[in-house]
Formats: C-alpha cells, sequence, structure tokens
C-alpha cells in the first residue's frame, strides 16, 4: 500500500472571470499545473482523474467535461459532487485510487462558473425548497448560526467580524483572491446589512475560478519533485441541519466527525495543525469551525480570533490564502484551491502569506446541497514527510 | 492489497414509482440490500459509500440525501455522477476505496426519479444546446447511428428490431422490469416512429428506480456470504461525439477503451464473458456494442443477434433482464442495477432468467452529459472466485 503524495498545484486567479468559458477555466488550471511540475509533468503521465463540480451554471457535467477541456479522452475521469465539499473530496476519491494502486499518478481538478449561474448568487441558492420561500436562505440560516453563537457564548458582533479583517488581509497578499481589500471592523459592521448580524463582508463574493493537483505514489513522487507532501489523513461526513435543535445550530456536527476521522487516520491532533485553510463562506463559519476542529475549547471561537491566534503570525494559522471570504468560492474549485495552498505553505512557497515552517497542514469544507436538507463535511490532512 | 467482493444487492420494482419520494426509492433499495445480504448485514457494518444520481429531478445532490435515506449520517457518502454511467463509476469508485483499505465494507447505492424530471423525457434531453434546439436530441442521434450502420454494413431494421425482442422476452421473465411485455420484430417496425429508422420499442422507456450493492474486502467477504463475487476488473473512458466524422457513427470509442482497460485488469478476454449486463439504452446501442466488446466483428452486430446468440441461451447472453429497453433507464440506479444482476447470474439465482452455469460476466454503460458534448463509457466485469 502506498502513501499518496501531491507533486503538483495549478491555481488560476479566481475572479469574475467574464470573458473565459468554463472549459477555459478548467483547461487554464490543468495547463497551469502542468507547468508548475517542478521535474515537469506530461498529459501521458495522468491514469486516471477526479473532477469536482457542482455544475452550477448546467454546461459542465460528467467527466468527458474534462476529456474535453484537457484533451485526456482515453483517461477514466469521475466526476464528484458533494455541495460545497466538491473540490476535497474528489481530492478524496483520488487519494484512495491512488492507494489502490488503480492510478500512480491521478489529476484532482475542479471547477465552478459562478457569474454563468441562472439560479442567482449563493445568497439565493441552497437549502430545501419548502425553507428557501420562507426566507431561509443561505445568509439567513448562517445569520441564525451567528445569533445563537452570540447568545450562547457571548461571542460578539466584533469577533465575529474580526474574520473577515483577517482573511480580507491575507487576501490583499495572495495574488490569485478575488477580492484584494483591507477592511476594519467598523467597515464589516457599517457594510451593508445581508442577514442580521451578517453584513455584506461577512459573505463570501461570488467567484468564478478553477484549480488542479496532482496526486502520485510515494514511489513515483521523485519522478516529479523532489519536494512531495504526504497525504496523511482525511475524512467525511454528514450531517441534518438539525432545525428546531438550538444547541446543534452552535457547532456542525459533520465538521466534527469528519475531523475526528481524519486525526484519526493521520495521528495527528488538533494541536499538531500548523496552518489550516477552512470553510469560510461566512465569518461565522469559520470562528465556528475553530471550535469543531478542536483549535480552541467549544464556545471560545470568539475569544480565538481575538487573541490573534489564527493570523498570518498567530499560534495557528487560518486561512492565510484569504479564505472563502477574500479568494472566493467557485465551489467545485474551492477545496481543491485549499489543498493547493497547502501544498505550498508545506514546501514554504506560499510568498507573502506564508506562515512559519509549518509541518503539517488542514484543509476543511462544509456542503449544503442544493435542495437536500443535510450537511457534509470533508477534511484533508498534509504533511511534509 | 485485497481484492475487492460483491456481497449483496438490493433491487426494487422499477416503473413510474409516482407514490414514492426519491428518498423513499433510495430507503427501500438499501433496506432490501441489508435484508438480502445472505448471514445479515447491519448499518454500523458499513465503512463508507459511493451514490449515483444525475440529480435529474433536482432534489438529491449530494451525499446527505443518501445520509437522509439510510441514516448513515457519520459515514463518507461520496456522489459520483458520470451522465448515464454514473451507477457504474459509483460502483468503480467503492471498488476502488475497498482495494485502498478505506473502506473495508462499501455502499453503492444509485437512483433517479425521471418522472420528476421537469426536463422531460430521455427523448428531450442531452446533447448541447446548440445541437438539441436544432432536433439533434437523443433519438435523432441514435437514429442517425442506425442508418450508417445499415448503410455501412447492410444490417437491416430487422436485426436492429430483433435486439428489443429479445430484451422484451427476457424482460417478462425479470421480476422487476418496469415494461413486461413481448413484441415481435412487425410490432416493433409498426410502433410510432420516434426518430427514423427507431420506433417506439427501440427506446428504453422512461422510469423511476434505485439499486444497492455492497462491496467488501476478500478477507471481510465471508461474515456476509458463503457465496462472494469477486471484482475482476474495470473500466473508464470519454470521448466527443467526433459529429462529422462519419466512420465514427458506427462505433462508440469510449466503449472500446473502457472495455480494454477491464479486459485487460482481469486478464479476461471477450471470449470469457458468459453473460453481460450492456447499454440498450436504444434498440441500435446494443447492436452496435456487440461490435465494440469484442463479442463479434466490426460491422457483424446484426448477424450476432440474427443467430440468436445473445439470447438466454445462446452462446454469450446480453441483458437477460430485459436491459433499458425492459427493465427501464433510472440513470442512477442503471449500472448498478446491472452489477446486481450480474452478481445474480453468477451465483445461480436469476431465475426465470438464469443462463447456463456462467463464470464471468460483465456490466456495461455509455453515458452522453446533459450539456456535454462528450460521452463516457464504464465497463466492469465480475467473476465466480
Amino acid at each position: 500500500m502506498t502513501d499518496p503524495h501531491v507533486v503538483g498545484a495549478g491555481m488560476i486567479d479566481f475572479g469574475e472571470l467574464k470573458d473565459q468559458s468554463f472549459d477555459d477555466l478548467l483547461e487554464e488550471a490543468y495547463l497551469t499545473l502542468l507547468e508548475n511540475v517542478d521535474k515537469g509533468a506530461d498529459p501521458s503521465d495522468i491514469d486516471a482523474a477526479w473532477y469536482g463540480t457542482i455544475d452550477i451554471a448546467n454546461e459542465g457535467a460528467s467527466g468527458a467535461s474534462v476529456a474535453h477541456a484537457t484533451g485526456l479522452f482515453e483517461t477514466p475521469i469521475t466526476r464528484v459532487e458533494n455541495a460545497c465539499a466538491t473540490g476535497s473530496d474528489a481530492f478524496r476519491n483520488a487519494v484512495q485510487a491512488v492507494k489502490a494502486g488503480d492510478a500512480e499518478v491521478a489529476l484532482v481538478i475542479g471547477g465552478e462558473k459562478m457569474t454563468d449561474s441562472t439560479e442567482g448568487l449563493i445568497a439565493s441558492a441552497a437549502l430545501e425548497r419548502l425553507w428557501r420561500g420562507r426566507g431561509v436562505t443561505m445568509p439567513a440560516y448562517f445569520g441564525m448560526r451567528a445569533t445563537r453563537h452570540m447568545e450562547v457564548y457571548e461571542t460578539t458582533r466584533e469577533q465575529i467580524a474580526e474574520v473577515s479583517v483577517k482573511n480580507h488581509e491575507n487576501g490583499t497578499k495572495y495574488p490569485h483572491a478575488h477580492q484584494q481589500f483591507e477592511c476594519s471592523v467598523d467597515d464589516v459592521k457599517e457594510s451593508p446589512t445581508v442577514s442580521y448580524p451578517l453584513n455584506l463582508y461577512d459573505c463570501c463574493p461570488v467567484t468564478d475560478g478553477a484549480c488542479a493537483v496532482l496526486v502520485t505514489s510515494e514511489e513515483r513522487a521523485h519522478e516529479f519533485t523532489e519536494d512531495p507532501i504526504r497525504v496523511a489523513g482525511y475524512g467525511l461526513a454528514a450531517d441534518t441541519f438539525q432545525r428546531g435543535n438550538e444547541a446543534a445550530l452552535t457547532n456542525f456536527p459533520a465538521t466534527r466527525q469528519a475531523s475526528s476521522q481524519a486525526y484519526e487516520r493521520s495521528g495527528y491532533g488538533p494541536q499538531d495543525i500548523d496552518v489550516a485553510e477552512v470553510h469560510d463562506c461566512f465569518s461565522i463559519t469559520e470562528l465556528i469551525t475553530y471550535e469543531d476542529l478542536g483549535f480552541c475549547e467549544e464556545g471560545k471561537g470568539g475569544q480565538f480570533v481575538d487573541e490573534g491566534k489564527p493570523h498570518l503570525d498567530g499560534d495557528q494559522p487560518v486561512n492565510p490564502s484569504g479564505g472563502l471570504l477574500s479568494k472566493g468560492h467557485p465551489i467545485g474549485a474551492t477545496g481543491v484551491a485549499q489543498i493547493a495552498e497547502i501544498f505550498e505553505q508545506l514546501r514554504g512557497e506560499a510568498g507573502d502569506v506564508q506562515v512559519d515552517d509549518p509541518q503539517v497542514g488542514l484543509q476543511h469544507n462544509i456542503g449544503i446541497g442544493r435542495n437536500a436538507t443535510g450537511a457534509v463535511s470533508c477534511v484533508n490532512i498534509l504533511e511534509r514527510p
């Protein structure tokens, strides 16, 4: 049984990419990946691919889309979808195939053309039709989580805003981020209300993007780079929203379950994580995730960010890339882009957002099916071998 | 490295299941599977699940849908989509995870509520919007394949109809088939024209359904049954439609590539296949597939069926279950249902459609993305150990 390693990443500039088609985004990420591999990589090296998209614009489902964008017609290409955890679960499936020996070199590629969606913004997406029609849209639901966390744990509005301030600051230093501007706590508090207490700067933007990474066996990793990054563990779990269960509004059981699987598989615990890319679709999501991942005690997420711990120079930097809040959230690409950032961080190649000498990194998504009542979470842990 | 084995299958009656929700179908298939496992299976045995659906009714995407239908909230559940090959590719991913040792016991579940689709019938689905608007719907496209095959290989209209006659006859003996009626070559030729030369009885119906199978390691297989079926090989490939390339209209390059991968991996060749479930969305599709899988020479598909070779009592029985033409084609369920049938055939439990003492079975799908210009094919080979 081999240990899968990441040996390359191809990240494109996220944004409102209206002059590029969905295929263009996938192709750019793929070609960027091939170019970026230290010792070079060739299409003929690739045994199989996993492709993440929720196909929000209804233009790119099935593996054949990636075959068209890359030319890999004779290569097995599986499309994986798992709501906002789509990209990270595509990665997890590629890792399993490499472990199985069925693919020695696997491509993971994710993309989304959010601005082509006829279904509109993230703001109006998701949750059952029943609830959506009653105003329980995505920001409304996360707004309820925020007010509940404030009520139960005395988390302050300012602490929640600090997540956005941190991530926007990081985003100004990350070259591929969509929205590159700094903002203060007051700026966040004064930005237009979306759903109380969440304002515009508490919400991730609507962003197009794609990203690709290459996963290979331990035996073959050194054909591609002298500096591969080992995949140490991963987990995936589902959950209902548990509407009516007020206690549950303060945490995400799926994250707890998925991270517990990943910690167990890797042998690492929360205290070992030197850098993390986590799912900050809204500021409150990241704050709760500190707790669910065990970076701090339950109810102490506000204090954790208040003390600067998740900052670039803090004890446990979170979202050095600017997170979804600044970088953007092209759903199928998001998890893959987080893996790409952890890969670069662990190789010490993260430029202006490099954290201090990380050995172990964690990547995390939660996801909400468009019309499903459940949530999923996927967690992957990478390490410098 | 373990050899994955199928140890149980849960097939429900396919049909226009208007009194059941999509979740109901998944739940019924899951519970049927648990009941059917020889020595019993418990939800706590299941380490991970792969879930196939194209979500045609926009009501069941993401793994959380299966968590709701089964209660497996703490279990990793990945949704796989690969057009009409969705179910068979979900199976392939589960097999890889079991080989990797990441799941010792994996659930594969697929379902589709075709009659809930607002997008209408298979007849109007698929192919690029550009082509669809010009009348190149699914039956039109397969009609072109039929006329081309007739032109190039002197295949007759009657030979094409014989595929439908055979599959409808098998379907009357298969308890879960949707449309259980016999028809003659004349009946097929006199049924209403859909797209020349294909008539109504040359086309699969619009069918709801779900199916589940259980895959486990060789080591654990005997906890579930004394009669497990080994997964010997599998393949997956993509293709364009190559419109304008007239020669290509007479075969499916993706099937050739996927089956070649599966043959190589399994060590078996076309002549070793004792029973097959193949993709007969239209009668002509199965006829061409005989050739692509190597059951007969290129251009000899008409003769192959004329000589009775794919009949229940023929040399190489194809679609004993009645195929998509009679059983129906609930897309995400189709490949899983084919695996279930091969499993039962190899165990000698296929009742009135049992073929004579098969040792090796093959399952095949082709798929066309709803808005993709490409086709995919997935092939799995199973054997009695």
